[in-house]
């Protein structure tokens, strides 16, 4: 998680709402990535999706069998749809998202019988980091 | 719609589930799209995903406002997410999907307070070509 916060503060760096991912497969790290929908003119560039992307890419495979996905924010609907359809083992996840999550809130996109696969969940690790990133950067933007 | 049905029989022909979508800004078509997760390595290269990011690039921004979307399935909750992410005007779907849809199924994903944007939604148009393309290809894998 902290190579996800880490690629968080470069998503507030560049403008963008600070927010990283991991995905790791056993001990290693496949690849780091971060939110950024402004820069890339992308509304899917949220940072799992960029994540997700990258390690099918690296690895030349469509699913992500086996492989984890470190979050610092729960994941929305289309992020969470994104995990289930790479088939990501577990789900690790820093601050919840009463406003937009949509594992634990809302959608709660694993809990239906249209999700073909659901990772295993856990949560809170780093919740104030990231928690503290986030106030901060939409603070500075009032 | 007759294009995002187009698109499908692309994807079937290359062996990828047959899914089309086309992105429309008044009379415009600005992309056409097919699913592509397995030629391209990607868990999130649903026909919708696809349209939406090239459309997004075509036009250079991040949000599709006063685009509408045609595709010729009832799309998933990546999808969806994306959709409204995207903040899309209209969604216009062909065959519904009660496996694996999340707009009038499942996670229903524009019908909670955590949906920022919802597009207006209308469906059934093409539905008896989509649907007969959509068996008949996974007939044939059979």
């Amino acid at each position: 998680m902290r190579l996800a916060l880490e690629e968080a503060r470069k998503a507030a760096d560049a403008g963008e709402v600070p927010i990283g991912a991991v995905v790791v497969k056993g001990e290693k790290v496949i690849v780091a990535a971060h939110n950024s929908p402004r820069t890339d003119h992308d509304p899917t560039a949220h940072a799992e999706i960029a994540a997700i992307r990258a390690a099918a890419k690296a690895l030349g495979q469509e699913r992500l069998e086996g492989c984890d996905l470190w979050v610092t924010l729960e994941p929305c609907a289309m992020c969470a749809g994104a995990i289930s359809h790479a088939r990501i083992a577990r789900l690790y996840y820093a601050a919840s998202d009463p406003k937009g999550g949509a594992v634990e809130h809302g959608a709660k996109v694993f809990d239906h019988s249209q999700c073909l696969h659901a990772p295993e969940v856990y949560s809170g690790m780093g919740e104030d980091e990231a928690a503290d990133m986030l106030r901060g950067f939409f603070r500075e933007r009032r």
